[in-house]
């Protein structure tokens, strides 16, 4: 079993290259629910469900969220009845929070929703939310303390950003199977991902990070950082208001306690030579993943560094 | 105020015609819940919603139902996860539902909730659900005791009816607003609707009746049924259920004790010869709306019947 921790744009990018070159069977997919809201009094899980749509094949890669070629009709009803309208809900999307959240008031927990919804549409995967209990990423600037999606959708993440917590997370539990997913892995994938906010949520729920300090199974990391940038979003803010430097030795330091093998881009090849943390391993490579191409490529370079043999087997391509 | 009672599609035309005819805050429409059901979650108030849109001029005229134009791409989305999806409804409508079902769990009464949605349409006209508290129409059939929704859209009204009840409607308070908007009228009107499950709800609310018994306005209804038929939809089955005659005598006995005026069809003119119920008088004309031209015309015959100085003001018209 391949296991992957992924939130956010560049980790469904990353799962959409794993599920061509895997069986479906062998991925298990630990998300970040710390981006997790409450929108028209239904309950969404953005990063749930972008890996959910990614893994159905429904997933719009000209957005990198939501359904392909979804309409956007209630939002604008919703607009024209004086709500808020920010955060845009697509009306096929939709019909996935109006059934979790059913789920959810009928007594089911966020797993439990997530593969119900999951097995609807054919996913074959294994997906877990990071923890079934409510641990919220929250942003501290000077305009307040905002939810994830207030800071990084309402507001363009423009605002300085003083420090980033994550509520509940001391008391929450790893939904059922994540611990041992990882301690049983034959590899775990660190998703590009934003450090802070999509894995941070994930290693900051009690009993993850340990159990990524003692698996046996190689993890491996792509960095979401190219130079001193984050390949997209916010991530460079959010790493200095955590004190790491916005560089692959930032993201070597985030996940020092663990990490095996950091791959990075190939422009970053003079920072791989000077970074010295734990016993990481520095490889690059091209990671911009433009097209399927690339989410492939970058996808078989993380499996070969993590477990070559899964790659040598027959039938390696699936799509 | 001219107060008009109403429910289904036959209501919501009628309604049509009275807007063309009168300034928007001299119309009080009482609308029958009796057909509210919960639908993936939401609280859906189908004649509130008719009424609703019709007055803001967006209620689809072809369907009769929701949002003219409107898409239904959620509810295919639902039946892709597996769901129900008898009941349709469009991208725009849902709107109305998940903002009336957070207004609700705010607090708010479904007066409030319909006030606050209809001024955010611009809808200047009062409505008023018939009561805050829930009354729901159940029909007794061979396959079981069914909601009026499951009895007339799931099950395409196929089933025989045994009966007819408003579950909840004996401890029911009418909304606050329904008797005094009666008891002060200029005129009220029945609307052509199902006089069973659409004003009967209304009727079953306590003190509804008394008030109708007892205002000093002209009462006047149009008739749903022309000859032995329903104009549309199951009136006949429910009338026969609950003993009464499908003719305009069932629709006058169903009124009698406050009915002053029955506007009914020209092809009825014999058989409205023969009625000798209460203090009824009928009056026959073309009642068969088929367009604008029509609803407008039927409003102004029952506006003539009912309050003839109103349609003598000035500006009498306008749309």
């Amino acid at each position: 079993m391949i296991v992957v921790l992924t939130g956010g744009t560049g980790g469904a990018k990353f799962v959409d290259g794993l599920r061509r070159l895997l069986p479906a069977e062998e991925l298990t997919i630990i998300v970040n629910t710390g981006d997790d809201h409450e929108w028209w009094g239904l309950y969404v899980s953005p990063d749930v469900d972008s890996i959910v749509y990614v893994l159905a094949d429904l997933l719009s890669s000209e957005r990198g969220w939501g359904v392909r070629g979804d309409t956007f009709h209630c939002l604008q009803a919703m607009k024209e009845l004086g709500e808020e309208a920010w955060f845009s809900v697509g009306d096929r999307d939709l019909a996935t929070h109006l059934l979790r959240t059913q789920l959810l008031s009928r007594g089911q927990t966020l797993s439990e929703a997530t593969s119900y919804i999951a097995e609807k549409l054919d996913v074959r995967s294994r997906i877990l939310p990071m923890s079934d209990m409510r641990v919220e990423t929250r942003i501290d600037t000077p305009a307040g303390d905002l939810s994830f999606e207030e800071y990084f959708v309402k507001r363009w993440y423009q605002d300085p950003v003083n420090s980033v917590r994550f509520s509940g997370a001391s008391e929450a539990e790893p939904a059922p199977g994540v611990v041992d997913a990882i301690a049983s892995a034959q590899a775990v994938l660190i998703a590009p991902s934003n450090p802070v906010t999509s894995i941070g949520p994930i290693l900051a729920v009690p009993g993850v990070r340990e159990a990524l300090q003692t698996t046996p199974a190689k993890v491996v990391a792509v960095s979401p950082i190219i130079g001193s940038a984050a390949v997209s979003g916010p991530a460079a803010n959010l790493m200095t208001a955590q004190g790491l430097p916005v560089s692959i030795a930032g993201i070597a330091k985030a996940y020092e306690d663990f990490l095996d093998i950091l791959i990075a881009d190939d422009s970053d090849s003079a920072a791989a030579r000077d970074i010295n943390i734990g016993g990481v391993t520095v490889h690059c490579t091209d990671i911009m993943m433009r097209d399927t191409e690339d989410k492939r490529r970058i996808a078989r370079a993380a499996l070969a560094l993590a477990c070559p043999e899964i790659l040598s087997e027959p039938a390696a391509e699936f799509r």
